[in-house]
């Protein structure tokens, strides 16, 4: 196994990040490489979710992964492991990446030839709705254990997601989860809002899933 | 019911926090109110947990809550509603609280006579690790759907944290959460942590809790 390759992130100095974001993204779209900013809370199954897209993404489209984390890079290790690219990029505490670590990141992975890569956020419900990435589409797991109530609590996250996966729906039974409610939730921050339910576990949902974002990336990357 | 009190605090803006902190914590000790910070990610139970020490709790202390949230005010009513003294704290879009804001907070509840207050901070298990409240304990929770690999992830939080609570316990055989693991991850960054097994569901275990907690309240408060 060839040995993960670990960034360490510089904190950015510019000023105006939408300006920054609105740019790479015009960079990204040139070059046809479809960003998705993968966003949530601890332990929502970002990881596991990427890992269980795998089979429906091989052969149809080409891609890889930036793991940002505050330390460690369990993440990226397991990802390099199912034999997706990956890089393992550290923030050094940051809780959140801006369009300029975005661009580190890119950098320094170096894969223009990748049809989507997945910028994997730290988990955090808060401060990476606030910072534009430059990515095309911005995409957020809440998975069920941690409540219907997380839309109202944490609005922006709902508000700046195009994508809101509900993963670990096979625990429904075992959590009081009102699809309903956080949808109603959901709709009236977001009313554009594409919503998928899955379980990354037994895999439920993940065929859905993956055919909507390969259509997407090929809308985008057009 | 009485309405809800709702409080908008304003962004600190003193420079030195440690030194803010330092003075409260002081300031609450001549006071004899135990004031606990009480951490977590998104949706790992801490209103549940709060609401679950109740009836271990009452005719033994004075307790209340201080909601801390970005928006909405559910966890103060559920706790108001409960028949435990609270008040809401909004922070605006911030994604933790401060000393001056914890003391702002403080000031509105005006409740000196009580022996101990809880601070719900926002759920996010980067910022709230940064900054010190103010607080003689800082508790944090760690849910087992949350999974086992978060005190690698998140090491601040498990580092600044004097009291580590392993909530919904009455998962465990749904999540693949390896016990031994987690506290060897613990105990590597903060061999000093206090670490307790709890559903705040079923109940399991809240009793330990409570009695731990009201003999460090006393201590904190003699």
């Amino acid at each position: 196994m060839e040995k993960m390759k670990i960034i360490e992130l510089k904190e950015s100095i510019l000023e105006d990040n939408d300006q920054d974001a609105e740019k790479l993204r015009k960079e990204l779209e040139e070059k046809k490489v479809c960003l998705i900013n993968l966003m949530s809370g601890p332990g929502s199954g970002k990881t596991t979710t990427l890992l269980a897209l795998k089979k429906y993404f091989d052969h149809k489209i080409r891609w890889g992964v930036m793991e940002a984390d505050i330390d460690s890079d369990v993440d990226a290790v397991r990802v390099q492991e199912a034999g997706v690219p990956s890089i393992q990029l550290h923030t050094g505490g940051m809780c959140h990446l801006d369009a300029d670590m975005t661009r580190q990141g890119l950098n320094s992975f170096g894969r223009d030839d990748l049809d989507l890569i997945f910028l994997e956020n730290i988990g955090n419900l808060v401060c990476p709705a606030e910072f534009d990435t430059g990515a095309a589409i911005n995409m957020t797991i809440l998975s069920v254990p941690e409540g219907d109530d997380k839309p109202v609590k944490y609005p922006l996250m709902y508000e700046v997601a195009d994508i809101l996966v509900v993963n670990k729906i096979d625990t429904l039974p075992v959590f009081d989860f009102d699809k309903e409610k956080m949808e109603k939730a959901v709709y009236a921050r977001n009313p554009e809002m594409k919503i998928f339910y899955v379980s990354s576990l037994t895999g439920e949902g993940i065929a859905e899933l993956a055919d909507y974002l390969i259509e997407r990336v090929k809308e985008v990357n057009a």
